[in-house]
């Protein structure tokens, strides 16, 4: 398999914990979104929306939107589970998170990080901060008394939750008063495969 | 089963569509999100991140997030593919839907239907209209030459994509460039157990 990835994204990295999870072996092909490479023609065969991670296949299958590769991968393993209720509740957290979540957390920590933060972006920054505690306060409450999003075992709902949660301090969100978040961030760090977002592995390291 | 829910939801049709193509009885409850009944102590025990719609199965389990409710009611049914790459390119489709269009698509027209239009909107309106267009424009791209979404059969994919597309004009979207899309949107109209965004039943029916 080829994950065409950005190293800093966390879309990407939910892909790479998974595979790294399940012990699988892959093409990493970095694709520098600063430098609109996920929108070359070349690219937009492998998503027409013009959006990493991408997963290619060995028959030479693409599948995109970083959830969708997550279930792609998890099905028969135990990171999704068997039955369809838990099914069902693993994809509602993923959906949260890509609607409530990421447009929001990641969102605000990609401008800081790597855009300029000009005045219209300043002024919703603010909005965007408001909605990223709200989805934050939803996974605190439901973490209360919970280890894990669904079922009380690790799935691929923790990990797509995972991903941005774990570093929302590079959007300015303060995680400290999110207790049971932070007790949860730590039992996903203990799992079996886990890696960090940035390996040390030199073609991973570009510079900035 | 209930579903809460609010008429004009495009996210909850979904849900009412695929009911009505399972032949399923459920009983209906309105949700007037501009009253924010969505946003009460007892809406909130429901869905924590105060949205509907959310299905309330026999055994009293609470579901939220459309395309989760989708994939729930879908497994085993003609409505999803039994293979796993099938599963994962309408999940891709369905996450496509709920980051790339129905933010854009969906939330201009919620503006321009149930909100004051103020400056701020005003501003915001433009650039999501441009990403709504560019969304049609991958919906077009890809449909043309196929009949549905994934594997050339009418799934969930579809159903989730047909909601907030076959009202785009409301948001003013111009869908006659979109000739693949006009064409698939008659398919899906032509599926047995089709029924409109706004039957005629009376409940539903709710004075503006």
């Amino acid at each position: 398999m080829t994950l065409y990835d950005f190293a800093d994204s966390g879309n990407g990295y939910k892909v790479r914990l998974m595979l790294s999870h399940l012990g699988t072996a892959y093409r990493y092909v970095e694709v520098d979104i600063l430098r609109g490479e996920s929108r070359t023609p070349e690219f937009l065969v492998k998503n027409p929306n013009g959006r990493i991670p991408v997963l290619e296949l060995d028959d030479g299958t693409f599948l995109s939107e970083s959830n969708a590769i997550l279930f792609y991968l998890a099905e028969g393993s135990r990171y999704l589970p068997e039955d369809r209720l838990g099914r069902a509740h693993v994809l509602q957290w993923m959906f949260f998170e890509q609607y409530s979540h990421e447009p929001n957390v990641a969102t605000v920590r990609f401008w800081l990080k790597h855009l300029e933060l000009d005045e219209e972006r300043r002024k919703r920054m603010a909005e965007k901060t408001t909605l990223g505690h709200a989805a934050l306060s939803v996974m605190e409450r439901h973490l209360a008394g919970r280890t894990f999003f669904v079922g009380e075992t690790y799935s691929i709902a923790d990990i797509a939750l995972y991903a941005y949660t774990h570093v929302a301090d590079e959007g300015g969100f303060d995680l400290s008063p999110y207790v049971a978040v932070g007790a949860w961030l730590e039992r996903v760090r203990a799992q079996p495969g886990y890696v960090p977002l940035h390996p040390s592995c030199a073609e991973l390291a570009r510079p900035a």
